[in-house]
């Protein structure tokens, strides 16, 4: 690979960037400075022209930086420059709501498979995903798909995060509020919901003004 | 307030502490190392180490953390040791997950408010939440309720935010994949579910061994 020695916290960071960047481009801007880049999607401008020093030189003095060129650039370091296909566990309100979210299309994911294990679910569609038993899971592997995601209740969390590695899932997203095991080669991100509005009253008064 | 100097940084990894915490306490756990803590969460040991700096030395050498102790600290500053009402806006598949979550009870929040602009679904009950005529917004300030969430679609997203904060709402965790614009003393966390697995591809080989 090419860019070995980027920080987690920067891999975090760039799908920000990076959105905030495709947001400026459909607006038509074609340069923006570190500064204005950091108001718009609320980063320092240190912590931007730090995490972009890991990858090159972009800004040109007076000029800024090149919304483009850095969109085409963090694509290609996270490797969403091709169509990444993913794989959907549960179908609840949480699965429904993912396979239906807007924003996946965004950074070039395509959820194309889902899977649940209620037999009333089977066979129906979600936005023209058609809903498999679990236990077919298996056709992850003819499919090429690597990238799944979990929102199954948490009670079977781990069960699933299992199927998904045997299946030759590589990386998993896992909505259950729970900690899962898997091999050491897997990559997993875990979304607490909840812990995102765990440090809001950090910043906001717990009381409103009178 | 007490911890003035804490960076965002370490206030975004002290959710994903507290529950690492709050789990191994569960589990009957009363001492841990930070190299433990760090396996356990997924993160550096020197990161943890340096995190807790910021806000006293709670580690004891060669028996680490007091587990009950931190998770008590943390609760304390992000004030978390009261029980946090939030309301949410909008009703659809996400706003009724995030109604379902089982997560937010475990960070002391509870979502007493849910709001609507659906006539078919004002006065239905989502877990013993009475949806409301989002009309009535106003009401937050009576129940005083300083936390709002928002799932609704991402047309609405900032005349959603703008009520919320005219209903006196001061910290808004935004799940609609957009930016809002609001005033500087309100606090927004908005959440990009496909941004998450925007960083997956990087870690992941994009296709299956054969």
């Amino acid at each position: 690979m090419k860019y070995k020695r980027i920080p987690d916290e920067t891999v975090r960071r760039l799908p920000v960037y990076l959105r905030g960047l495709m947001f400026l481009h459909e607006d038509g801007q074609r340069n923006i400075s570190s500064s204005k880049l950091a108001d718009f999607i609320g980063v320092h401008s240190w912590q931007i022209r730090k995490d972009f020093s890991y990858f090159g030189e972009f800004g040109v003095r007076g000029v800024g930086y090149e919304v483009d060129k850095l969109v085409h650039e963090i694509k290609g370091i996270l490797r969403l420059n091709v169509v990444q296909k993913a794989a959907l566990v549960g179908t609840g309100h949480l699965g429904t709501a993912i396979l239906s979210y807007p924003g996946f299309g965004v950074y070039g994911f395509d959820v194309t498979a889902a899977f649940d294990n209620n037999p009333k679910k089977i066979g129906k569609k979600i936005k023209d995903v058609t809903i498999v038993n679990v236990s077919r899971i298996d056709i992850l592997r003819k499919k090429n798909i690597t990238l799944g995601i979990i929102a199954v209740p948490r009670s079977v969390a781990q069960e699933t995060a299992h199927a998904l590695v045997k299946a030759g899932v590589m990386g998993i997203l896992n909505f259950s509020p729970c900690y899962i095991i898997v091999p050491k080669k897997v990559k997993v991100i875990t979304i607490d919901i909840a812990g995102y509005l765990a440090r809001m009253p950090y910043y906001t008064p717990m009381e409103q003004k009178k």
